[in-house]
C-alpha cells in the first residue's frame, strides 16, 4: 500500500512526532505521515493500539516492525539506516554511540520532565482555560534552570552536547525547546546563557528542522 | 588502580544504581563498586562532576570511556558484552533490539515518572519527616495503574514485555517495583493484575536481581 517503507502516525505538532521526524529529515530517509485526528481519538483506536499500546503518539513501522517511543524510534532509524543522511548522528563507533545516548537519556529524564511542565502551564493550560499552578511553575524553572546550567558548562568545551558533530543528542532537544522559545515568555531561561544560545541557533538552524517547523504550519489534511 | 576493568560509582540502594548492578550481573561483567556517601555529598566534588556533569549516580567507567545515566549505561555495557552472559539481553538482532528499547523508553516515560512520586511520598517522606501530599499520590497511583493495565494486557500475550524472553526491558522496571512492594502499601497496583504479578515473580526471581538485593543489604563500606 504505502509508496514509501516507512511510516509515522500522529501529528507534527506533537514534540515526539517531530523528534522523529526531524531524525527522518536527517538521515534522507523518505517517509508517509499520517497525521490522525488526536481530538477526535483516532488514537484509541484498536488498530491503533495494537501498535501502540498506550495511545500515543508517535507510533512508527517501516516493513515489518512497528515501534513506539520517539527516542527509541530514533534510535532504530539511526541504526538501521546507518550509512546515509548525516552518517555521525548516532556515532560512528560504539564508544560514540554510548557518549551520544547518555546526553538523549539526559534529555529524556533530566531536560525533558521540567520543560513539559513549562510547556503545559505556560502554553496549554491558557489555551484550554485551566488554571496555572504558580507553584509548580516556579519549581519546573528552578529545574530546568539547574539542567541549563550544565548544559552551558558542557556546551563552553565542545560545540554540541555529545562533541564537536551534532547528534541525536542535541536533535532530541529541539521539539521542546522550540516550543518554549515560541509559546511561551520564558525564553530567557536558553538566550541568558551564552553557551546555550550559541548551540540553539546552530541545532535549530539544521535544513532538518526548518522543515518539521514547515510541517507544523501546514494546515492538517483532511482524513475521513 | 582497578583490578576490574568496569567501575560503578554510587550507593546499590539507589534505583538507577542497582539497574546498572542487575545488568552487569546478568552479563557476567566483573565490576568493582564505588558505594560513595551522598548525604556527605561526595557526589558533588568536582573529580565525580567532570564524570556525572549533573552530581547524579551512577556514574560509569570502563577503560577509557566514562558514562552516565542507568539506561545508557545498560545499553552501552548490553552491546559491548553481546556475547556473554544472558546473551539476548538486548536482543540478538536489530529489530528485537529496536522492538525491546521501545519498552526500555517506556519504563523510563511512563513508568518511572509516576512510581517515582509514589516512592518519594510514600517511603521518603515520612522518613524526611516531609509532609505527604495526598492529591499527587491519588493522581500518580492513577496513572501508574493505566500504565500497569497496558503492561498486563501485554503480558498476556507474551511471556515478558518484549517477547518470550527476558530482556532489559523488564530488568529496567526491577528497582523501583522492588521498592514499591516492600517499602509501601500499595503493593496491590501489581498484585492485583495477575499477568503482572506473574511477570514480577519471574523477573524478581533472577539470580542477579536476588544478588543486587543482597548487595543493598550489606552496610555500605566505610571510606574517608
Amino acid at each position: 500500500m504505502a509508496a514509501a517503507p516507512v511510516t509515522v502516525y500522529g501529528p507534527p505538532l506533537s514534540a515526539a512526532v517531530s523528534r522523529v521526524l526531524a531524525c527522518l529529515l536527517e538521515k534522507d530517509v523518505p517517509f508517509q505521515l499520517v497525521p490522525f485526528n488526536i481530538i477526535k481519538g483516532e488514537h484509541k483506536k484498536p488498530d491503533y493500539l495494537k501498535i501502540q499500546p498506550f495511545g500515543q503518539v508517535p507510533a512508527f513501522q517501516d516493513e515489518s516492525i512497528t515501534l513506539f517511543e520517539s527516542r527509541a524510534i530514533a534510535r532504530y532509524v539511526c541504526d538501521k539506516y546507518a550509512n546515509q543522511g548525516t552518517k555521525g548522528l548516532f556515532g560512528t563507533n560504539p564508544l560514540e554511540k554510548a557518549s551520544i545516548d547518555q546526553w538523549v537519556e539526559a534529555e529524556g529524564q533530566s531536560f525533558n520532565p521540567p520543560i513539559s511542565v513549562l510547556l503545559f502551564q505556560l502554553a496549554f493550560a491558557p489555551r484550554m482555560k485551566i488554571k496555572q499552578d504558580e507553584n509548580l511553575i516556579q519549581e519546573n524553572e528552578t529545574k530546568l534552570a539547574k539542567v541549563l546550567d550544565v548544559y552551558d558548562k558542557t556546551l563552553g568545551e565542545s560545540k554540541y552536547l555529545a562533541g564537536d558533530d551534532f547528534t541525536l543528542a542535541d536533535l532530541s532537544h529541539l521539539p521542546s525547546t522550540h516550543y518554549l522559545l515560541n509559546s511561551t515568555d520564558r525564553g530567557e531561561l536558553f538566550m541568558s546563557r551564552k553557551n546555550v544560545e550559541r548551540w540553539w541557533g546552530e541545532i535549530s538552524g539544521r535544513e532538518s528542522w526548518k522543515k518539521v517547523v514547515e510541517m507544523q504550519k501546514s494546515p492538517p489534511p483532511r482524513r475521513a
